[in-house]
């Protein structure tokens, strides 16, 4: 993932290969300013044995948002745009959607009405899409959507949507023993399907928020089925939540996009010892998207405030990053 | 932890120094009946590289029961007695419970009728003690008591009232790259503090029962309230939607030794491919305890005839352990 073998050399005695290799640029994608310097302060500082600020391997937890922070958020969620494929999909067996809202705005094409009902109508068509179906049908359905399926201005796949200069930091850390999570607003069952394959983050390590679901024997066999009902929001004051619910550890390093990820920020910074918060400001309309305070999505206004105000590290996209997506050159 | 090096060398060349270690006996504290050999011929098929039954590091997910499969429960669970130690130390801010069963008779130190109320008195005494203090008090009230506090039968501490035969298996399975997970009807953040240090299993991995929780900004500090309401319990059918929702990935390999712990084991073998459920029979009246279909703490009733009909390893603990306690010699 962009490292560089500058210097190897094999060993071979006694029939033991040894290959050692020297990493040049861990952050290639990154520009050489203020946050790329930063960031590498900080992990040489907190992976220095015997320094005032070594954090021992179990506690190197980080924590990242997905939305506007790993891969992109716009024209809309991606998986809102799932969510209204689901009930393109699904509408034949629904025929009363045809008059219902939001249901109805989605089926004629009109996604600005249908979101018109912001995160409650979203929600509802979630609970309409993702439920009533077992935790591995809805693997199936949604590892296959995010194969398929392209995005309406790149025409590339989502996974492809995803941050350059991300990616290099997460193997950066985990290369520094660092334990990668995702903590997104995002689904956890939408997510866990392909942030393996894209991200190296298995499912372990992935947070989300989720529907709840009960356990039955169907003809015997066991199944986990996914009902209609909010089990848990993984956003706002629900990060620090679910972050001490899943992994039960403060992070030291966390990194987010918007207002939602603010909470995930204070928490993190509340231990003790050396912290780093990192916020990605979409300040690039050319190569990605320019939004922050104003905007519908990823909105960026007391995040701002707060990172600035306390010092935080944040990512201005059009000088701080020399690549933006995975698919660019 | 039990392993013997037979054999190893040295290899010092260009400054690099190479230790090779062949470990003999994996599971010393396990006779050589069928249960060591069935351990040990499943994880040799799961990791035999171009085997039939192998299978990939990520997927190698193993999780373990705690009370009465990693550490004892009699002669009652050992959280019930954290509980009661809590109850005694909260009394004099709580002249209400000298009146208020089942509070009054922990006072009069009368155990049975403490619990003659069953679960649902168990769990009104975890809420009024458990509750209304922060996560990172209650994580030093749970450590100072286990660092403390000893067995009523043994007078050893908890933490060595622990299984040497599970200790070696845990270490086994992980130098086999699986990862091993609690999964507990135990509180979540009762086990976290400790599991580290004593199973080898950091707090990202343990998967038990829980109180909801609030985040809040208190004089700018950012803490975790927890509240007096139930938020999740991690047994029987929540055993697998705890599994489902922590780790999002279905084991290969599951441990446990009562009723409780039988979700768990239909959901391990409901996945394709070669599975392994173990359960913990104790027979052991003179090392350790004798209780099966009629216990009041981890009845093994339903899941002692379900493994007897589907095959599964059921270990007789006077029989396949040669030895029992950490503590024992």
């Amino acid at each position: 993932m962009g490292f560089i073998i500058r210097n190897s050399f094999v060993a071979l005695t006694f029939g033991i290969t040894t290959i050692c290799s020297f990493a040049e640029d861990p952050l290639p994608s990154w520009s050489d300013t203020a946050p790329k310097k930063a960031i590498i302060e900080f992990v040489g500082k907190v992976t220095k044995k015997d320094g005032p600020d070594f954090v021992p391997v179990p506690e190197r937890i980080a924590t990242f948002d997905n939305d506007g922070c790993l891969w992109a958020e716009q024209p809309v969620y991606f998986q809102a745009i799932f969510i209204f494929d689901r009930i393109k999909a699904l509408a034949p067996q629904h025929p009363e959607w045809k008059e219902k809202e939001p249901f109805a705005s989605v089926l004629k094409g009109d996604v600005k009405a249908a979101l018109k009902g912001g995160e409650k109508a979203l929600l509802e068509m979630a609970m309409a899409t993702h439920a009533g179906m077992t935790s591995e049908e809805f693997d199936k359905i949604a590892n296959d959507w995010i194969t398929t399926a392209k995005h309406p201005k790149t025409g590339k796949p989502y996974t492809e949507m995803v941050y350059q200069p991300m990616l290099e930091l997460l193997a950066y850390l985990r290369t520094n023993d660092f334990k990668t999570f995702i903590v997104s607003g995002g689904g956890i069952e939408f997510m866990r399907p392909w942030t393996e394959r894209v991200y190296g983050i298995p499912p372990e390590q992935v947070v989300g928020s989720s529907i709840k679901t009960k356990f039955e024997l169907r003809d015997g066999k066991p199944v986990i089925v996914r009902i209609p009902e909010l089990n848990f929001i993984d956003d706002k004051e629900g990060k620090p939540i679910g972050i001490q619910s899943h992994i039960g550890r403060r992070p030291i390093f966390s990194a987010g996009n918007s207002d939602g990820d603010l909470q995930m920020h204070q928490w993190t910074q509340g231990g003790e010892g050396l912290r780093f918060s990192l916020y990605v400001h979409h300040t690039d309309a050319d190569r990605e998207w320019a939004y922050d305070r104003d905007s519908h999505i990823g909105r960026f206004d007391k995040g701002l405030d707060e990172a600035r105000e306390k010092g935080w590290t944040v990512i201005d996209m059009k000088n701080d990053w020399n690549r933006v997506f995975t698919f660019e050159k």
